[in-house]
């Protein structure tokens, strides 16, 4: 099975996203000439993307050597885990396996991309084995924010990989499922290569609190509330949504579902036994005739998300629900860093219309759903891996992971912190970094992958700072009279009609340039261009100190346009 | 002194910012013909707010009635109390009271807008009575993230004000200066008609800590480290830098200052004696003949600011420090809502680099500079008053300082929460909510002082987004004839190389539209264009998904270009 060119039974391991960022998780599992990929996540754009809608991983490392994937292995649902899945499975087809809901949710997100999966995938039970090629695969259960979420122990030739995928210890979760403590506990005793463990919340003491403390401040809010609750979370956390479900079964009220992603998820879930209904989910419509103290909405929109439902309430745009005085919001989620503005925009505006807003500030409505330092010294503690290498984390979470591995016991030189792209190695037991293949951001902006670059980027952030000013004179090419202009036209940068005057003098300036290269006999259109530009420029920033974008077209009415 | 006219007996408390935000505050207090201002800040934009440099309070209602003015008092030197005190003093010429240290940072900053104080301005210590019209105000001390912090007691005919600034109680504040509970306890004896109190951590249980905790976490911190140690602050907190620098004395070091508005601001600090130096204080030339472990470096670029001086650093940018393995990096701040994404990164560049960086998430190296819901409650008990309006804070903290001050005993038709523009009007010792006036935001962009308005930021955003798309045609105005063109040139929309045929068939369908205009007689210029925005507008986004500004040009040849 295993090939016999030279230097194929070193095993490597390729992260292509999810280190040092969170987001994106990618990573590929290479043995001689056949590869697994474990996850394929997207993140959301930073600020200085302007315009993009979503960003992936670079594949290219896969799609060169596409022949050679045996298999995509999926630890959960989350976006950041599969939501770059249907970009590699446009150009790849290969099976794609993971838990019952991961599939589920999966699939439901390819049909919007018009795309199914490969006809041998299947779901995978936790405790389960796959083989594929030279790789033995177990899934393990582990707890995190979402159902059916496992960790992966890959047995190769070289040695055994544990990746941790996301998780947390949850002592006492909502659907009764532990984590796989005991099998853990066995992958320590067979000895185990390496160690992938997320890293997102390394500088977190103590444990993460157990899912069930969302569901006793729940349980207190349903008991307190007079009139119709509402409440927001990650449409995905499906152990969460069962909580509102319950308390509004134990407080006699019924539940709406509301917004696009919350149905969604709620139908699988449901459709798949994730979720247990005590016929209390009813249609926004049926909801709508029983008394406020019998209501509850479960929306989406917990991170202020401006086109979203509980957002759309709060501005009172909503077509369906408006909230009413007395209304109490339950926002049953943590923002997500960069939203803060938005979540607090939203909490806001809802006590504005007279709702009371209870969120995770003033209550623990929302726990985190990875591990804390404890949980991470435990995972190490059970595995008792010979290397170890954090991931799923921005920079200072990696480093602070390697601290606490480091005092527990692991060797210094057997940590290794990667990067996106980091080659690490193993052969005959020893692991070192061997190199870096191209990894990296791809930007997707519309049905545009990859084709927003930096020059791109660099214009619309120039454009969105202090606009844009056209200037546009049209010649005779062959005589270079001017016939035409210069006439100037803004977006952006300044309020026209309070400005006319600036404008006007604008394009005087321009006029003088004209004339003084048509004096001087200059004739190359680009070196016209640079003397309109150079001169507006110094003008417009000493008469209002902005800097827009001056683009000055010059058409030759004999000829084409030449920019 | 009490003008005749009929209801100038009124006393109207109007904030013109602060409320409902945190940031620009601005408080105008009226009696009769008499008007006192509190405060006047500026706010940083929000993120929708494309390419506006700061935001400062709408002073329309004060610049109408400018003679009124008798005084502006601050309580203390932070941007959003006195930044925009320039925008003011261009329009109206009134003296500036405040304390020593807030004047003299004030005096620093309308240095650079090439104005001064108004010569009647001058210092007030805290304890000392200002009379002005028919005002009797009382500087009082509180603590906060900066020195020489009041709160202000206002005396007028109609009854007592306790307007308490920016403030918490620190039981031992590194300066000494604990803040007036005695003075705070007579004003509730004497009675207080309304207290208008800090509402910023309305939502924050106990005690805010003492700034002697950062101490504390400085000299741990101190003792540790082996080489250089930079510390990174925000400017203007004095106490914190007097920490650093007695760490430094303590710990054998020297300390040099890094970063523009550090040095300003401890020049001011040093020279009005609010900062002790024991000698340890040099320039950064001198310190750099130090060995390391001698080495302290103080320095701007605590929020991740792309410009400042840590940042620059730990993108290998800055031209005369450079960060080495070993270097202790303390970020001595908390990120500002907002700037969290912009400090994470700093930091990860900064392990990245080698140094171990510690900040708030992993050590207690911050304290927040508002007081927590014990200190509004003693705030409260000690000053008893009537009346109760929360003041600075994003609109969920005035309802949670609401409802706490419900809790103390003040009655719900006593506690008003208003929102900038609102007039609270109190008559024969009983307030109401009574109107409204014009108050806002302005946007200073530039040079322009409100001058960017919707329009303009529309086409930013727009522009930010899928960039934009120009189509200049030239045609004979009389005859109608297309000279030269269409022509298509694009910025921010697609990188134009790779996309060459998108724009070919753009222009293609130009051309179709200005023969079809011809061939049906359409003649109308905004016709016309409106013609070719829609043809291109749903070709591109069937082809791109994305929606560029598409701004067609039409040059008349014999004529001057319409738009």
């Amino acid at each position: 099975m295993v090939s016999t060119r030279s230097g194929s039974e070193r095993l490597r391991i390729i992260p292509l996203g999810g280190i040092g960022e969170i987001g994106k998780n990618m990573m590929v599992i290479e043995f001689g000439d056949e590869m697994l990929i474990i996850d394929v996540g997207l993140a959301f754009p930073e600020e200085e993307m302007l315009g993009i809608d979503v960003v992936i991983p670079d594949m290219t490392y896969v799609l060169e050597r596409q022949e050679r994937v045996k298999a995509v292995l999926l630890t959960h649902g989350h976006e950041d885990h599969v939501g770059g899945l249907p970009y590699l499975l446009r150009h790849i087809c290969v099976p794609v396996y993971g838990t019952r809901l991961t599939l589920g949710l999966v699939e439901d997100k390819l049909r919007e991309f018009g795309t199914t999966l490969h006809p041998d995938s299947r779901a995978i039970a936790p405790g389960e084995i796959l083989r594929t090629g030279s790789f033995t695969v177990t899934f393990f259960r582990v707890n995190h924010s979402i159902a059916d979420c496992v960790g992966l122990r890959i047995e190769t030739p070289a040695g055994v990989i544990v990746h941790t995928g996301d998780f947390k210890f949850d002592q006492t979760p909502v659907d009764g499922q532990v984590a796989d403590f005991h099998r853990l506990a066995e992958f320590g005793d067979k000895g185990v290569l390496v160690i992938l463990s997320d890293s997102t919340n390394a500088e977190k003491r103590g444990f993460t609190q157990s899912e069930r403390v969302v569901g006793n401040a729940l349980d207190d809010i349903f008991r307190r509330a007079k009139r119709r609750i509402l409440v927001a979370s990650f449409a995905s956390n499906v152990p969460r949504i069962q909580q509102v479900i319950t308390a509004a079964y134990e407080h006699g009220r019924k539940v709406a579902v509301v917004g696009r992603s919350m149905e969604n998820v709620v139908e699988v879930a449901l459709r798949l036994g994730y979720l247990k209904d005590p016929g209390v989910i009813v249609d926004l419509q049926s909801i709508s005739r029983l008394p406020d103290d019998r209501v509850v909405l479960l929306t989406t929109g917990s991170q202020g998300e401006p086109m979203s439902a509980l957002t759309r309430m709060a501005m009172a745009e909503h077509k369906r629900v408006e909230i009413q005085p007395g209304d109490t919001v339950v926002i049953a989620a943590t923002a997500v860093p960069g939203n803060e503005k938005l979540v607090h925009r939203t909490i806001d505006h809802l006590f504005r219309l007279g709702a009371e807003v209870i969120y995770d500030a003033v209550s623990p409505v929302h726990v985190s759903g990875h591990a804390s330092r404890e949980e991470l010294k435990l995972m190490l503690n059970l595995v008792r891996p010979k290397y170890f290498v954090p991931i799923h984390g921005e920079y200072r979470h990696l480093v602070h992971h390697a601290e606490l591995a480091e005092m527990m016991g692991i060797p210094r030189e057997n940590i290794l912190i990667a990067e996106n792209g980091t080659v690490l190695e193993f052969h005959k037991g020893r692991g070192r970094i061997a190199g870096k293949v191209q990894a990296g951001n791809v930007l997707v902006d519309g049905l545009g992958v990859g084709d927003v670059g930096k020059v791109v980027l660099k214009d619309r952030r120039q454009l969105s700072q202090d606009g844009i000013l056209i200037v546009v004179v049209a010649i005779n090419g062959k005589t270079g009279r001017v016939l035409s202009g210069p006439d100037i036209v803004s977006r952006g940068f300044v309020y026209v009609r309070e400005s006319e005057s600036l404008l006007q003098e604008a394009k005087e300036r321009v006029a003088e340039v004209m004339n003084t290269c048509e004096r001087e006999g200059v004739t190359d259109w680009g070196r016209i261009k640079a003397h309109i530009r150079d001169a507006l420029q110094s003008y417009l920033y000493k008469r209002t100190r902005r800097q827009p974008m001056i683009l000055p077209i010059i058409l030759d009415v004999n000829g084409g346009e030449e920019e």
